[in-house]
């Protein structure tokens, strides 16, 4: 569907070229790179490949932003989704050394709301922009019946491009000793939604947290996208073995992904301390801390694998990382990622 | 979320090996060429790009099922639906000559039924396979609250590569004169769901149409994938100037996409007869035949622009097709697209 359709679909009336309509298609023209091929049909996106690498490979992620939208919908602040999505999408392609190049979204609800359609797509197209990502086309469908009332689902893919001699992880390169750098996260981005909102029912969303951010601010500050922070490590030299985003699972679900079998991770959770947000959540839930570090990301989005001695650099780039652990053998009675209290 | 995930989030123990999972990992297996590097990472699926074309460009399209999803949830029948997303999304980058390299999906629902998301990726294993598109990877997504009781989604996104110098539509080449040649479809394909389901709704779906099927299983035909037709019309010798799927507003709403400013298409309703499926529901909805041709197919998915006296040779590559139309010179006062019984 073209974005003019969608419009329409939104209940829209492109032809009163509405202020918000206005805004949400420059906001959509603003992500379209030289490569994007716009005035040649309207079925699909059209994409030029151009300056391609050695070895091509195209990487790609469908993902949701979960049960997040449903916090969203009820305080009706919608776009941060937008940036949810976007760099959710875009982080589970960079953990591959794959950069990009455009992005489609899917937004359905039983009944569309115009604004907040218009909200997430610009939220979208921000981010988008942001990490010179087109925002290509995509879909809003209007689904009595489907969806619950006042509910609405938003999900997108994206497509990047790799080269295939540098694709991550590179797991022949780890080796005990390895560092893990971790990248701060700006909350607990799209994870853990349906625990943090029933956790979260009865409280009150203004109140303040420790750091001075509402309880509302801290839940709905959007999903971090690390592509320029990535792209600063490796400016500086860093030699990266691997990334892993924490989603859903944390440490102990993610890390796993990227470790070859002859090793595991040992996290020291004495390293960084966790935002107010995670510790308030932890502590209402009446979760253990070990529970917790398998639901959130405590603080830290991306988990970096470096070698030892590349660390000294890392501060100067980045200030908020940190090394919260290393690689060490793996034991066959015991967990591939062990979280410790290493103080 | 690797496919493994996924079967974990549907509430399918995989450690149990049971028939439905590897049937279904078996299905999303058999569509992984050579191309898909699915050992290296998990975050997001890889494809190698490999015998590109001169001036090489991606198309790309997301869509959904619409409310067919109701339906097809109301009858417990599944399987067709994956087929629906894969080749209305195929279809949608075909009418610009692209053809697809992968697909991803998005599935949601409140509860997710381990048989139900089996069924669907099943389904969209076949329709992938039979396009040589590989299923590259996906989403599950269990959100209570945001979707109705028992409803579920099913959304899509295909890849697929073009060459720039070959791209569709040709509106350059396009004149009076030039023919629309119609695709037979397999029913309503995924449009128009909304309204069938009211107009059905204290119908007997289990009653026989004219032609033997059932109302069920004529609402239910998953829409068609127009790939191999194509390519055989290609091998033929046919040149054809543009495509257009005809989906959600029929003949007027998917034409003009691809016409010139200069030209109109006329379609003669007599060229061929509705299947009994349209007419049954354009009688008891009580629409005008004007109406219905803005909301169905009316039997005919794709419309292809050819030159005139090009036409000889379709029948013999594909008997089914018909043509059903002609492009005339555009008049201000008249729409784009005209509907006329010219029998």
């Amino acid at each position: 569907m073209t974005y003019a359709d969608r419009y329409k679909a939104a209940g829209v009336n492109i032809d009163e070229a509405n202020r918000t309509v206005e805004m949400m298609k420059a906001a959509v023209r603003a992500t379209h790179t030289p490569q994007v091929l716009a005035d040649v049909g309207s079925f699909g996106g059209l994409y030029a490949l151009e300056n391609l690498p050695a070895g091509p490979v195209l990487a790609a992620s469908t993902d949701g932003v979960g049960t997040k939208v449903k916090l969203a919908a009820e305080l009706g602040r919608w776009q941060g989704i937008g940036h949810d999505i976007v760099n959710h999408c875009i982080n589970d392609i960079l953990v591959q050394n794959a950069r990009p190049l455009f992005f489609l979204d899917y937004i359905a609800a039983g009944k569309l709301e115009p604004e907040a359609v218009a909200s997430v797509v610009q939220g979208m197209a921000q981010a988008c922009r942001a990490a010179g990502c087109a925002l290509l086309g995509g879909e809003t469908a209007e689904m009595p019946g489907v969806y619950a009332e006042g509910a609405f689902d938003v999900a997108g893919t994206v497509v990047g491009l790799a080269a295939r001699d540098n694709l991550w992880p590179r797991q022949a390169e780890m080796e005990p000793g390895d560092l893990l750098l971790g990248l701060p996260s700006s909350g607990p981005h799209t994870n853990g939604y349906s625990l943090i909102r029933k956790t979260v029912a009865d409280r009150d969303l203004a109140q303040k947290l420790e750091d001075g951010q509402t309880l509302a601010d801290a839940l709905l500050a959007p999903h971090k996208c690390y592509v320029n922070e990535i792209e600063a490590l490796l400016a500086a030299g860093i030699p990266i073995r691997g990334l892993a985003h924490i989603t859903g699972g944390g440490f102990p679900d993610n890390l796993p992904r990227i470790l070859p079998e002859s090793l595991a991770a040992e996290i020291d959770t004495a390293a960084w301390e966790a935002p107010p947000v995670f510790r308030k959540l932890t502590e209402w839930s009446g979760m253990s801390p070990a529970e917790a570090y398998r639901v959130f990301n405590m603080g830290m989005g991306i988990a970096a694998v470096i070698p030892a001695g590349a660390e000294s650099a890392a501060p100067a780039v980045l200030p908020g990382a940190r090394i919260i652990g290393r690689l060490i053998p793996r034991s066959p009675d015991k967990p591939a990622v062990q979280i410790c209290d290493l103080s």
